[in-house]
């Protein structure tokens, strides 16, 4: 192995530092929870139980949208709404193809171009490493980060790829999909797992010509909503229409927010979402620590794969395959 | 501890003569999946290994539908209309509420009057041990042995409680979710969950005053599910009527049931989500055994229940209650 680099930073200056409000100690510290190092990995867990007092106060919001529905140029018109409502935004990303493709959702902050700029705004794009589950993990803990720096609103953008929707909404408070306006045949389906999750949808380029458009679609929306149990008895999910571009509708959108808000705590929702989040968490990454042996000892992965063979074309029983992974494990 | 009260069977006896078409080592063979002592649990998993090249042949539906919706008046009839074709039929259920009340959806024979009685038959109640993952895997094993033992249709009911459905969606080939018909304000909504899920919604007791509120019910359910993208490109989940009660419509509902497998097999999905669900099926086992010991043994139960409300209540970082997990696992 290489000699280490850096050192474990010092971590009540980090902390000190990063609760005062300084953006490189932020930035320096979500680097120390991304690093697979497992001494700065140890020093990022000390860091974060540090900070926990200091965590959990702010709005935490989930945005997912397919390419081309204008999520960036979103995310940059409601973040400057809230600077202006004087808001400090952090706006995260959990985008597991970036570990593929060497890219990210937010690498190219360009398509942010305000609130880029903005000293009450801090973005940082995905985490670029391994799965799904490394990538949310990551993320969860620079949102704790953020939150200890003293912004009191977190985006996390989202692709809607796989399992990445479900990851985002069990970190955050809200979970909003953004769609396109349709027409006729050419109505995109809301895609059902997204319907299980969303607590609004809003539907973008409700601009111009496309306001009629946009207003059927949210129609059609909203019907066939209507006929599926709401998750909560005291919120049903309401279809909005905005356009990021011209910035309307974004105020409605953020009150929208609030008044969820305001019902899940009233109900007690609010605080049982986040207890059963934090709790769930904690499993997640008991998990991935358990697991990781199975994925990265080399000699190991060999016989996983060899096993995950066997068993889907039912050579071995999966039962008995369970059993020799454990005694890998042992 | 209790001495052994009998000693695990015969393995190749035990598998003979269930293959050969014994009902009594059908039912021994069950029980002794069901069972938690470690010998019996050896030998399960040696019988369910040596009888894996017969198993794999059946039609495996899971069927679900709230409490009054008539599901076991409907599996009657669908059961008894797959015996009028030849078929065999094997009814299990996971119910993991079961464990709790003592009792379970099956436990109640009679509610199938004709099929319960019928030598090509096969009923057996949900196992009332532990947790849902517990119960859905002893249901998954004991459907292997009932496939071994010639019932070429399984089918599985449960309730719609919790995350039983998508455990019983993942041991099947098709999903059937059982609605009542509804009229205006009273028209219940479609669990979200569900639409996830379902591969066919069915309307019962469409029959004499019912029928024209069961069309109507089915018309705004299809429109609903017009605008959710559908999970497969070669199967948009259809909505019927049917009554369990005058046994019209069970034959209809069966041939979407037949049109989806030939749909899925010529696509290449059916083989894909057996394969998925087999290596998905031995992940979860090794799960639920490496997370067993924290559940089991006491003193470590205490300190987990302690772990958890610090983490719930912000008090401990949940990746330092992870770490802390880890450690009492080693």
């Amino acid at each position: 192995m290489s000699p280490p680099k850096n050192a474990a930073p010092d971590i009540a200056t980090l902390a000190h530092d990063l609760h005062a409000g300084s953006r490189a100690a932020l930035a320096r510290a979500i680097t120390l929870v991304e690093s697979r190092r497992a001494d700065h990995q140890a020093a990022a867990r000390e860091l974060v139980q540090a900070l926990l007092p200091q965590t959990g106060k702010a709005i935490r919001v989930g945005i997912t949208g397919s390419p081309g529905v204008g999520k960036s140029t979103t995310i940059d018109a409601l973040g400057m709404y809230l600077i202006e409502q004087d808001h400090k935004v952090a706006v995260l990303a959990v985008d597991p193809s970036s570990a593929r493709t060497g890219g990210s959702i937010l690498g190219d902050k360009t398509r942010m171009a305000r609130l880029s700029h903005h000293e009450h705004a801090f973005i940082r794009p995905s985490p670029s490493s391994g799965t799904l589950g490394g990538v949310a993990a990551k993320t969860r803990e620079a949102m704790l980060l953020c939150e200890a720096a003293g912004f009191d609103v977190v985006l996390v953008e989202t692709v809607g790829i796989g399992q990445s929707e479900t990851a985002v909404c069990d970190m955050t408070d809200f979970f909003l999909a953004l769609m396109l306006p349709g027409g006729g045949d050419e109505l995109q389906g809301i895609k059902k797992g997204l319907v299980e999750l969303a607590d609004m949808i809003a539907i973008n380029k409700a601009d111009g010509d496309n306001v009629k458009r946009a207003n059927i679609t949210a129609a059609d929306y909203r019907g066939a909503l209507h006929l599926l149990s709401p998750r909560s008895e005291h919120w049903h999910p309401p279809v909005v229409t905005y356009s990021a571009m011209a910035g309307a509708g974004i105020a409605e959108l953020w009150q929208k927010v609030l008044d969820h808000r305001k019902a899940m705590i009233a109900s007690g929702e609010f605080a049982a979402r986040r207890r059963d989040q934090q709790v769930k968490w904690m499993w997640t990454m008991l998990e991935q620590r358990l697991m990781a042996r199975l994925r990265t000892d080399p000699s190991i992965r060999a016989k996983v794969r060899k096993l995950e063979t066997d068993v889907a074309e039912g050579r071995v029983a999966p039962a008995l395959a369970a059993e020799r992974l454990a005694e890998m494990l042992a």
